[in-house]
């Protein structure tokens, strides 16, 4: 019932190092050529297996098909291969960040959570998010008239518009703006008070998103918000990264005097199956995540064509209940 | 950084089975005898790798440090190992059941969202459960006098006993009585109207427990029920088995004239990293589950030395909150 037959190692291309383009090496799963990965057979054969220091002594697995792009950007390994059961998977430095199968969970919590807590949110800033999801959610908002991006890394950006283009639609927008640069730098040089809203879709913080969870950068998220702005950023699993949570709701405390709250959502792709948001507000107007006065369920901003799926508003405030493990420390950091 | 060297295949001692008492050939890993294994070390050497059709092209994998017990009993496979990060993990044909770290979001859940959606519950039946968790939380209920379990595999009562006594420790109160039988035949047997409360802690429904699914169970679960009585049933992922989950729905709505209902809750070691509950009232007293009258977050029914470490009132009403495409389907069907 449970036995599962091994296969052997997938044969992979990789990408050329010559190319200007990490997307136009993209390899459409060539055959002719078996290469060492460290992501891809060195764990399950022909099951991709995401490993990392960051949930030791556990595993997600997921079959492959066919490896279509693996490139090495200026920044980290970027990878796209299709599973048999999830759709399409993008893998950064060996770590899902999306499945065509559970990407609207995220995608839509990391992005109505925050614009759905505010009234007629105007300017919003997004920072990380090169897959385009983020934008397309922010799109859903007409109130919205400009919608600005920074990713550091343009790899992401072109292999989403090559692969999964009903997540980089978001790039579609007419009021969309991209900026291929440092997160950090760019926040630095926003003037006071611009966004409405700033979303931070970021990785972990291993690698090239490690400054996005440091206190700087928040420091600098709540220059760019006006009074009363709102952002959301990734905050890890409550299952795992307890202390992450600790120390970013401490920093948040410090920094936000709005309001400071942890929510999470169900990706059963991401380790432990659930991801976490820190949503923060500025001091000025009272926002009140838990009971948004901005719903989107049924009103204009939701195409006909292309409705939520994950998204709705009892769910929004339900995603702000804790376990009791998880509530009493972070209530004791948003407290103190 | 997210490489991880591959160990080699775990040697393991499989039980005599001349011993009668599948406990007593736990094998406190001994390391005399390497034996092949269907979820052992075909995945990934050195790791139990859950792999099932019930989720084709997907596995959780967790590190082994020891194996302490494997046997096989009429029923099913059963084995206990020590994981390197999740603690004692029980596994029953293949299927992680629960691990030391995350039993508590299961075992709280499915049993204070029954418990606590009635006042003064005092009979309470646990269909399968064996490890003991749904008692230990039954048992903190103080109005609860009467607490039978019938459970088919003894084996799975004395390897809980023996390596989870933190689990198994629901079996210490003087209210439970243990039934090792088939919970089908039990349920025919019990006299109209009878608990207040039953609670079906299942496997998923291939192995022993598929008939736990099938609507004369329900419709025996709906008699054993006195008026305005509640049932509370694992009813699996609506990431992974939407299918499984409308015919339950449909089923229950048919059988229970009171309230029909689906929620759920996070659990890492669980495909797709959740499960859910179906929660049912018969005719009779109005149950709303989703706002319970029985609150027992700081009642005296929560022993100040063992606190709750999961549960909440206001998880209670959250894990009612379904997701857009879960809520679409599972409406339809339960108001059909």
């Amino acid at each position: 019932m449970a036995e599962e037959s091994v296969v052997t190692d997938l044969p992979m291309k990789r990408p050329r190092e010559d190319e200007e383009n990490g997307v136009s090496a993209a390899t459409e799963a060539m055959e002719t050529e078996t290469i060492s990965n460290d992501y891809i057979s060195s764990v399950i054969p022909g099951w991709f297996s995401e490993i990392s220091p960051m949930w030791p002594g556990e595993a997600h697995s997921l079959k492959v098909e066919k490896i279509l792009f693996q490139g090495k950007s200026d920044y980290q390994n970027v990878m796209v291969f299709q599973s048999s059961t999830y759709g399409k998977v993008l893998v950064l430095d060996g770590v899902i960040q999306l499945t065509e199968r559970d990407e609207c969970a995220y995608q839509e919590m990391i992005t109505h959570l925050p614009l759905c807590s505010i009234a007629n949110p105007k300017k919003v800033l997004v920072i990380g998010g090169g897959d385009g999801g983020v934008l397309r959610e922010v799109a859903r908002h007409t109130s919205v008239e400009q919608i600005d991006i920074c990713e550091i890394d343009k790899m992401v950006v072109d292999v989403s518009k090559k692969f999964f283009p009903y997540v980089s639609v978001g790039y579609e927008d007419p009021r969309v703006t991209l900026h291929i640069g440092d997160g950090v730098a760019f926040l630095k040089a926003v003037p006071e008070g611009t966004y409405d809203a700033v979303i931070v879709d970021s990785s972990d913080p291993i690698g090239p998103a490690q400054e996005l969870f440091e206190k700087p950068f928040f420091e600098s998220i709540a220059k760019a918000l006006r009074p009363g702005g709102v952002v959301s950023t990734q905050a890890e699993s409550i299952w795992l990264h307890m202390n992450i949570i600790e120390d970013i709701v401490t920093n948040c405390r410090q920094i936000f005097k709005g309001s400071v709250n942890y929510a999470w959502t169900t990706v059963p792709t991401y380790p432990s199956g659930m991801i976490g948001f820190m949503l923060c507000s500025t001091e000025g107007p009272t926002v009140d995540f838990k009971h948004p006065v901005n719903p989107i369920d049924s009103n204009d901003c939701q195409s006909k064509s292309k409705p939520l799926k994950f998204y709705n508003s009892e769910l929004h405030t339900a995603a702000f209940c804790l376990p009791s493990f998880a509530k009493k420390v972070i209530d004791s950091k948003a407290q103190s």
